[in-house]
């Protein structure tokens, strides 16, 4: 097992104080804090080696240039893609799935074509698509879950046909947890032709990635939800299809010529990174990589399901109180629980856990579709990383308690300020 | 005047030595350096306060949320906009200009439809106009410019016509250092009810911006070229078009409601910020823009204004001998010299400037139509900054004194690793 008590030390935040509390941070899935490593790797390029790349002669933006490059090779080998040539740094995963949608889609879809995405998608996997499709008179089509928050697998053959283009999907739900089959569903995509376009924001952070053996055409994920910076996500892509595809924004650093009549573009992957790319956060997420990797991804992935285990055993103590969405077991899902307290509203819960100190997500989470087929109106989100503690989940469940107790004058409380969108 | 002395303390970077030479800095049209104020304030954000935004009810998401909110609010008066809700967060100014095209071109533009643009143009506001007309069947055209450098004003009434839907133009050019009369393009761009497209990416970090008085549309700018990290950028846009405008990338933030059927849009500016946003490099930006107001605009403008007259004046030492490209008076043009030593390629000077710790850029700037315009293969650029010392620009031209004696020698020598497309 992973020793928290010394990678707490790594992380400033984490002895924050809210008001006179400690703070506990469960919410992960929306983004993670930043150990020092990454704080200092991001300061000492500002003060000693910063430049922009590729663009110069001098040794400052060539300096700049091989961090920036081999920033590229550290998320590379963490993904073992088969070459750093695949991986493009973006914004965020947003990003990353628009880039696809957008360079591949709007030139390689039609009128009648379908896309299938799945019930549980973030928006940020679902939306692209609904545009593209829009835009190019294709059809949206959509896998739905079971009951305890799994894919009906059995619709794969039924939904996914010769008309199907893309086929887009999360590794893992940033609301039920659920960790999807990802090779069993590329390889119905593929017996059609169809690309295959893999949301990795909520499980490259928490489950050892293996892009060869995942079998997907695309992967997306983002720096911040895995100890990196904000401004700094990833689009992995098979070589072969990233060669073929158009660019998407397009400008400075994306071409090798232009004149009025002709364009040459640029080599992968920065054909994809228009204009000047996000280069401190690229230095930042590789360090993120590398304090993720000394760790080891095998252990985080052991805590975190070992904290859900006892989260939920001892969720069993509040029963027909408290309701929790998505697989039981444990070993099918990541390090997030999404649940309500029966008779409070969501919101409220979120915002009484933040009077004990507890940052938790709540609402739908950027899953409006999944939330409608659950018939919920939003869930509070407790999310945890390697920092996390079973003394923290402890005195969570011990406040959960409190909440319950006076959940009466709770109840009375609807919280004025909320976006309740996302 | 401005106390560079005092400036240059707060920039780590600037002790930083190239073999046993303190580097001067001339790559300022690339990107600049940044103070220890933006670098602190990045650090104690990850340290203190991080969390996502918009979407948190805890502590810490608000904590969060107010300060990205209050970075909008930095930037919105620093350009004098009417609101920071015409204040989107972008990557770059590459992003801010392809989220214009792709979000308003992409729906607006038809067949037949033309697009005016100019040679002077950086790839960045000339590729994404490109692609759009190609997608629309839509024609671009371009206005000339000058043997000196200047725009071609006479071309106005020919080439913007009731067809034009777009004007796109650089407030200043990042080779020539040319300021345009936005007003004057403006006018007749409105003349026959096109959308005018200002790159601000030269101009911003350099001379004061009244977003009122330029009466552009849009404006784009990066927060990396003006003191701040890079990941972060600026699109400003009148409200009532942005309102109109789609959205460019969608998924997480970009909506209110979301059902299988419908899509409700978020309010400005998060429509168009989709995703987890640049949160630390928002910050970083606002930090950059209190620096840069503490100091003064007009100061720094008159500063580099001074800095270029002077190196002007002793590039008379060397008639016949460095040609330089561009507005001959300093007061039309802002702190970027680009030019060439006859007979020696623009990459071995680069490279001889490095050996005296001297960072220039060299190449073709990602303006490659305006070099061919100019009969050129590249030129060597050096860009000043509020940093940038006389003393610094007499060590400059002492160093090209000497590349020139040894002028023989360098011909020799053409660098073997260049990336020349850009």
């Amino acid at each position: 097992m992973i020793n928290v008590e010394e990678i707490r030390k790594d992380f400033p935040f984490l002895e924050r104080k809210i008001g006179d509390r400690t703070i506990v941070y469960f919410d992960n899935a929306a983004s993670t804090q930043k150990p020092i490593q990454v704080i200092r790797a991001m300061e000492e390029f500002m003060k000693n080696h910063y430049a922009n790349v590729h663009r110069g002669l001098h040794t400052l933006s060539q300096e700049a240039s091989k961090l920036y490059e081999e920033a590229h090779e550290v998320v590379a080998k963490f993904i073992n893609a088969y070459s750093w040539r695949e991986v493009v740094f973006v914004s965020n995963t947003t990003e990353a799935l628009n880039t696809i949608a957008y360079g591949w889609g709007l030139w390689n879809i039609s009128e009648g074509d379908e896309i299938v995405v799945t019930i549980m998608d973030h928006h940020s996997n679902m939306l692209p698509w609904r545009l593209i499709a829009q835009l190019k008179k294709a059809r949206v089509k959509y896998i739905d879950i079971t009951n305890n928050g799994y894919l009906k697998y059995e619709q794969l053959d039924e939904l996914i046909t010769e008309k199907t283009k893309i086929v887009a999907f999360p590794i893992a739900s940033n609301v039920l947890g659920t960790i999807n089959d990802a090779k069993r569903i590329a390889k119905r995509a593929h017996e059609v032709g169809a690309i295959v376009v893999a949301d990795g924001a909520q499980s490259v952070p928490h489950i050892t990635t293996n892009v060869r053996e995942l079998d997907v055409d695309f992967l997306a994920f983002s720096g911040h939800k895995m100890l990196g910076p904000t401004g700094i996500g990833v689009l992995w892509g098979r070589e072969d299809i990233l060669e073929e595809m158009k660019p998407f924004k397009v400008g400075g650093d994306t071409i090798k010529e232009v004149t009025l009549d002709s364009i040459v573009w640029h080599d992968l992957p920065w054909r994809f990174e228009a204009g000047t790319p996000n280069i401190i956060e690229g230095i930042g997420l590789a360090e993120a990589v590398k304090y993720l990797s000394k760790i080891g991804m095998e252990n985080i992935r052991k805590h975190e399901e070992e904290l859900v285990k006892y989260t939920l055993k001892r969720f069993q103590e509040f029963e027909g109180i408290i309701e929790y969405y998505g697989p039981r077991n444990p070993a099918d899902k990541t390090g997030v629980i999404a649940f309500n307290i029966k008779g409070l509203n969501h919101h409220t819960v979120g915002a009484a856990l933040d009077l004990f100190g507890i940052a938790v997500r709540t609402g739908m989470h950027c899953a409006h579709p999944l939330h409608y087929r659950l018939g919920l109106k939003g869930t509070v989100r407790a999310s945890y990383y390697l920092y996390n503690t079973f003394e923290e989940v402890d005195y969570f469940i011990e406040s959960l308690e409190k909440i319950i107790l006076l959940k009466d004058k709770f109840s009375q409380q609807i919280p004025s300020h909320v976006c309740t969108g996302t």
